[in-house]
């Protein structure tokens, strides 16, 4: 008896009516795979086996429909892009579908590459133990080199574990990347210095390949601890391949153009650290995006939880947070997470010095309290 | 008096009701450029021209808004990647935020770099005078090199123009890149040397920007005559930094991942253009997708009208396309066009090589038509 074919199990939502969810269910498990009709495949191995199959279709409450498709992970490759073509490649352009999770076989994972850091050396690049750790933003946009340093350099002295560049930061005439990147790690240096702190600084890294390899090297020679980047702009194939290759340091993913039709707690979650990211920003509930509660607890459960022989990633609620619901959120993520407030820092103006000691302070401290935040 | 500041002109559709409408364009605008408060940014300078600027809000009919902002070119920079991230970054995460159409100032077409080839040049690679063109897909996965080399040769002697891979055809243990394509260029070149045509082929090439060099190098030894490639997935940086600069042959983009949030004569239609594609993709009305005919045009004339000094790309309808549809879509989309029909040829079965010669036939015979189908 030949080998059981290796398949992904993915998981879809679609709106049909129930007279055609069957046909439309079939469809997409065509659309995804072979992408013609099953009938007009000549060679019958191939038609055995290489079509996606739908494997459960279940009505949902809200009056749609979930849908699983198997899919033969042969066909996926080993390559993060293979991957987002399979499960959502055609059927992105369709306005009834979206996809919501997708179980990854073994052989798969041991081909992506997952984080080369994790959540430990993440903190281990702060000098953190095992508690929470702080992040802030420098903008806006438009600054020069001397103002984001002195900006960082604040920051520093305040005590934030790391600083990263804006994701609207990127390689713009006013500050150059290899103008601004030396500036801003000399200032966090000399601020370190100062305190005896281990504040490390993340620019964000943006553009085609050449570009990104010239950015990497400006970075490890200024001696930067991580880097910012957002893997559906650069492309998810160059982050997995490229960044996570050769970066040398932990790699902080943001989710610009990660769009709603898929999953977060799948994109931002799984996938990203599937693909190499040591930590993933995501906009957490009751701020400037529409995420529930829920959709945040299932991003940094993806993010965290085992997956084949993964490393886990460190979850970044973000989005327009402020410094009151420092307690709140880490009542709700628990200690293995980084707490990302940027504008209410620097909304408090004069008192952005004391605004940034607090938030540093609040979640460092957390780290003691093992009876308040979740292990 | 300072030069005006070039700014970019953006044009969402946001849901909102009418009482909150105004401070959600707002936000929006912010968002999408500085990313804080515009009160918390102590520069003068910056507040006054960086962070975005609602020009517009109308009324749609179906109760959602229609709303301009206008965005710094100076925040873009020069590169695919920025601008996607400007255009679209952070609000991609916002349901209820649609990107419909942007106007690309001068400054930063002028650094996009366009189609290396246009239309006339895709015509020239296979020696077709001014007609539109005809294209299929080898399909599907899990076909061997031997299989898909025969399948294209078939597709050769019947005369079609250009023979690309499926995009599902990518790095596959089955059939990996260096051993198929140079087994299709084979098959094609002897099916052109024995009808004496011009078919060109189009291997899909996929993964991080190693694999993609090594591959454009398997493509450029074995000869083919155009490169197809998915810039959502690769990555819009990697498309118009790598894949543009490197290919030396036409670029045939193709829409995976594309999504329906961005408006697709925007996104497939102007933008794969500036970012170098010579042709685009797109599914047709009344196939397999939901776009409409007016969605279908709008995308055809943004990938041909006037931009900047770029080059024209070819408009590429598909989906689910049939032969008895080629007189209706030449007469729609017209001689600056190339069908592509993939499945409905394989459907023919024993019928196939006649049913691909005559849909070749068909386009190049249309070229003749002055009086039948738009110049």
């Amino acid at each position: 008896m030949a080998p059981p074919i290796d398949r992904l199990l993915v998981r879809y939502r679609i709106e049909a009516d129930a007279a055609h969810i069957e046909a439309r269910a079939a469809a997409l498990a065509l659309e995804q795979s072979v992408e013609m009709p099953a009938a007009a495949i000549t060679d019958a191995g191939i038609r055995a086996t290489v079509p996606g199959r739908v494997e459960r279709v279940a009505a949902l409450p809200d009056g749609s429909f979930e849908v699983d498709i198997s899919l033969a992970a042969s066909t996926v490759g080993d390559e993060p892009g293979q991957l987002l073509n399979m499960l959502f490649g055609n059927c992105s352009l369709q306005a009834d579908v979206r996809l919501l999770d997708a179980r990854l076989p073994a052989s798969l994972l041991a081909a992506l590459p997952g984080p080369a850091f994790g959540i430990a050396g993440l903190r281990a690049a702060c000098g953190a133990g095992p508690r929470p750790l702080s992040c802030t933003a420098l903008k806006p946009q438009g600054m020069a080199p001397a103002a984001l340093a002195e900006l960082a350099g604040r920051f520093a002295r305040a005590g934030i574990d790391i600083i990263k560049d804006d994701h609207g930061i990127a390689q713009q005439a006013i500050a150059p990347f290899e103008e601004r990147v030396p500036a801003i790690q000399r200032a966090v240096d000399a601020a370190n210095k100062a305190t005896g702190g281990r504040t490390i600084y993340a620019p964000n890294v943006a553009g085609g390949p050449g570009r990104l390899v010239a950015q990497m090297r400006v970075a490890r020679d200024a001696g930067v601890g991580a880097l910012l980047a957002c893997p559906m702009i650069l492309g998810a194939p160059v982050f997995a391949e490229l960044l996570r290759a050769e970066a040398g340091v932990p790699l902080i993913a943001h989710p610009a153009l990660a769009g709603t039709a898929i999953a977060p707690a799948l994109l931002l979650g799984r996938l990203f650290r599937a693909f190499g990211a040591d930590a993933t920003i995501f906009p957490n509930h009751g701020g400037r995006f529409g995420y529930s509660r829920a959709t945040c607890e299932a991003i940094a459960t993806a993010a965290r939880e085992p997956l084949g022989e993964l490393l886990p990633a460190m979850p970044v609620p973000a989005g327009g947070m402020r410094i009151d619901r420092v307690d709140e959120m880490l009542a709700l993520f628990g200690r293995d997470t980084m707490l990302l407030i940027g504008g209410n820092l620097l909304e408090a103006g004069d008192g952005l010095d004391a605004r940034a000691a607090a938030f540093a302070t609040r979640v460092r401290e957390a780290g003691g309290e093992a009876g308040r935040i979740r292990p």
